[in-house]
């Protein structure tokens, strides 16, 4: 909802109540939760997520940070050792925040026990800097400037040892560690597993903010005529034009097949939610599924925002036509939240590996070494209307050849064959790291990593239209089920087009099918193109909400 | 240069002098030279070119305004008709256009002779709107917020007979009008053809740009780590990971690539310069170029710099990265100067034509009904280093299999075959349109569109591996030339991989290929990455000149 007003606004919000009012919720305890979380929601209490690091961004493990823990007057000592331990990029830290989840590394009477996190005050009711604490603007950004990002550094601050969000781990008042969980590697990851909504709401983020300029797009296409035919009269609709459908319908498409795999998730979210200790495969599933959609939605919104602007020609770079403040609130989501390669590499990870056991506690060359089994049929579940899906594919199995394109389950099979046949190859070519030496290891990793990428996405892509199937088995009225299955044909023959050097390479198709996927892709865009007024529509977005100088009158 | 400077510079002198002294220089005459000239060159007298209109941007055929020849007082009438007649984005507009080149339908005594341009005081020196001249401010814009793109609309503004820049078409003393070019088709398209310097502009703009966003990207990727690899001690740079080496270093041969391409056309512009009367074979080939380089190469730009901006995570999104400013910057690229589909519809336009007798003379719709002969043989010329490029692709044909990827022949007649097998498939599905009505021809074209984009840019890639050919060829230093070598390999076989689909598809190449390409594309970038510094020192821009917090100490 705030995705379709203000995406600054969003982000405000998602700092303050996803990020660190989620620190307090999910790795503080019960004092915590009662101290702080009524004026979290409030907002009296703003507040910063205080992880990533100048020095290190992805690499979480690695921040500078230290909290040490001093006996004497059960404090911690909160310190920035070196500069590139200065906290970076932090949402509420240059203008608004009094108080931060900050991440370090916890000391312990010489022990280091890895990453926790502590609630620091960093401003005082005036504003004014708390003593030992260095507040820094990084002033103008490529977008979202309503929110305020900036550097905090700790000149060793002291702070109360309650202030340990010391659900996964913490010091009892005899200054003793201990953790509920044992291996220090699963406990990293259990705490950052806590990123898992933010991911999610980076992705519905990313789909709202892009139906908007969808709806602007088209709208503009639907009311600018340029160029005569001879003999038709009338200036041609933009729309009318195959180059201007296929920039915008193929995309409208995915906006709802992506809109179904976000209500998929957060459905998930919620029955994780429900439960008081969730089983962690599911919550492993979880966070992998967000971080594949994070990357693959944010990547689309990035590049149609972008096609969006274009087709709307010059009028779509003026400010006032409310696309290119989009696309440059929008841009970052490539990168923060995770840096969508980091993530894919991490959905790929999840696919080599039994979640259960092993998740999180290897890096990626340790995994590759010690694959000693293949991933077996078992590591392909469907993830969304498993029932529906099962009968769709074996029914396939009768479809003949002129039909197959537009059959739900030959479409489901082409999508899993693909994602089979890649990570299986991944898994045998990482393999070959077994037995290495460190630099020959890391070598044979590396050389993966853009095969890495492609597996991350095309699981993304599976798990999307399973939750695009299930979305049109929920819908009754069946003039909507029917415009929901041209989306999903669309949604999934431009999906195989795209990719279809894959297909051929592999010989999963024959050459023809290529022409077949055009002409249908082209066909459908056709069709579709008399419903482009409806289809806008049903992004429900209220008229009065969308500021644009290209939408006309109301 | 004043590109890798400042892209808002750039596009005030390229109003200044290129649009609004390029229209004086080509489209006036000796008087016009003598009179505005010498204040425009010296920027004396701030200038305007007004061509589109609200209602009609690439569509300038269709103009509303009207320049109405008035007998009793020899004076033009300059009028907007409509509110769709308004002249909109024009750069100098909103500010310091004191007169303006504005086109319109010249009419002389209830004739229309079609778009013809005259020039109007718009401002007087005190900066007030002259009498019935409407001036308007776009106000903030998606990026290129130093230049004043506005708005004029004219209510009868009478300006001197002499000032209509008549070189194309003009009034004698006694009100009687005269061209030297019979046909109102050629003359439209000899005079927007002056747009040609522009296009070239936009697109040296965009390279220089975009190799400025990757000079701070490679840096940057040079000096940044993140994570580390088990027994390997020092984190791992950035430029390490193969993913990120397919990032930066395929675009870095294409700064390569694309900077020959634009040296080659800066040398024909020049030739046909240098010449009282060029051809207008040669004239209308120079156009079809410069629409192709514009079109791809600010394509690319804005792709590229993105790629840029986020292979510095969230440093690369603060502004003082000095990145989400030239990515604003160039966005409009894509859609000035000629949105770049409708360019690419003009290329392949020319690829189907010959030129020299019916460029420009018929729509489209037109040109696919009475297109009677295939385009022959002739019709792909080598455009540079023809006999180097002859000798190359004739020896190709005793390569060995094993070395064929790599050998320069090869891979011309590669981008050669599927250049000419799309033109002539183009030019078999647009005949049928002959002899049918008016709907349906437009519907036989229309289905076409996509083709036509695919047929300009595999056209220009072409052209583009042509003067990168030849500008390899010129170098003498052997070290040089085999650096340049390699960046050439990565440039087409990138491009070949990319394009697989139309390659297998059409059984140009074994499926095979497809992974031996992969397997090449990623060893050049392992091969180049050893050379990244120097390829980035190659491109030559100052140090004093990058304002980028990413590129470290001097």
């Amino acid at each position: 909802m705030f995705a379709l007003g203000d995406l600054s606004l969003t982000i405000k919000g998602g700092v303050q109540h996803g990020l660190w009012g989620g620190a307090i919720v999910n790795l503080g305890t019960q004092w915590h939760h009662e101290t702080f979380l009524p004026d979290i929601i409030s907002c009296r209490l703003p507040g910063c997520f205080a992880m990533t690091e100048m020095g290190h961004g992805s690499d979480v493990m690695s921040v500078e940070t230290t909290i040490t823990y001093l006996p004497a007057t059960s404090e911690f000592d909160v310190h920035s050792p070196t500069a590139s331990a200065t906290k970076a990029y932090i949402g509420n830290a240059a203008e608004h925040g009094r108080a931060a989840a900050v991440f370090g590394q916890l000391w312990v009477d010489g022990t280091c026990h890895g990453v926790h996190t502590i609630v620091v005050p960093i401003r005082d009711e005036a504003g004014q800097a708390m003593p030992g604490v260095t507040l820094g603007d990084h002033g103008h950004k490529g977008g979202l400037l309503g929110v305020d990002n900036g550097t905090i550094s700790f000149d060793h601050v002291r702070v109360p040892r309650t202030h340990l969000l010391n659900r996964y781990g913490g010091i009892n008042e005899d200054g003793v560690y201990s953790s509920p969980i044992a291996n220090p590697n699963a406990r990293f990851f259990t705490m950052v597993g806590t990123l898992v909504r933010g991911r999610i709401c980076v992705a519905a983020g990313a789909v709202q903010a892009t139906r908007k300029a969808l709806t602007i797009a088209t709208t503009y296409g639907l009311r600018r005529s340029q160029f005569r035919a001879p003999g038709l009269g009338e200036e041609i609709l933009l729309l009318d034009y195959r180059a201007h459908q296929r920039k915008l319908l193929p995309n409208i498409a995915r906006a709802y097949a992506y809109g179904f795999s976000i209500n998929e998730i957060a459905q998930q979210l919620q029955r994780l939610h429900d439960v008081d200790v969730p089983e962690p495969r599911q919550a492993r599933e979880l966070e992998t599924r967000a971080a594949g959609l994070k990357a693959v939605l944010s990547r689309w919104a990035n590049d149609t925002i972008q096609v969006c602007r274009e087709a709307c020609g010059g009028a779509g770079y003026m400010s006032d036509a409310g696309i290119t403040l989009l696309r440059q609130d929008t841009d970052v989501f490539a990168t923060f939240e995770g840096d969508n390669a980091v993530l894919l590499q991490l959905v790929a990870k999840g696919m080599l590996q039994d979640y259960a056991r092993t998740w999180g506690e290897m890096d990626t060359v340790d995994l590759a070494r010690h694959m000693a089994r293949m991933v077996g049929e078992g590591f392909m579940e469907r993830t969304a209307a498993r029932t529906v899906i099962d009968r769709l594919v074996q029914t396939a199995q009768r479809t003949p050849d002129a039909e197959l394109l537009t059959d739900r389950g030959w479409q489901v099979s082409m999508f899993e064959a693909r994602e089979r046949h890649i990570v299986e190859a991944l898994a045998r070519r990482m393999r070959r790291a077994k037995g290495l030496g460190d630099q020959e290891a890391f070598d044979v990793v590396n050389a993966c990593q853009p095969h890495m990428l492609k597996a991350g996405i095309v699981h993304t892509d599976r798990i999307i239209l399973e939750a695009f199937i299930a979305g049109i088995d929920a819908v009754e009225d069946p003039a909507v089920k029917l415009l929901l299955g041209k989306l999903c044909d669309l949604f999934v023959l431009d999906n195989l087009l795209d990719d279809a050097t894959w297909f051929l390479e592999h010989n999963r198709m024959p050459n023809s099918r290529v022409n077949q996927l055009r002409q249908a892709v082209n066909g459908l865009c056709a069709e579709l193109r008399s419903h482009a007024q409806l289809l806008i529509d049903g992004f429900g977005i209220p008229r009065a909400w969308i500021h644009s100088t290209l939408m006309g009158e109301d």
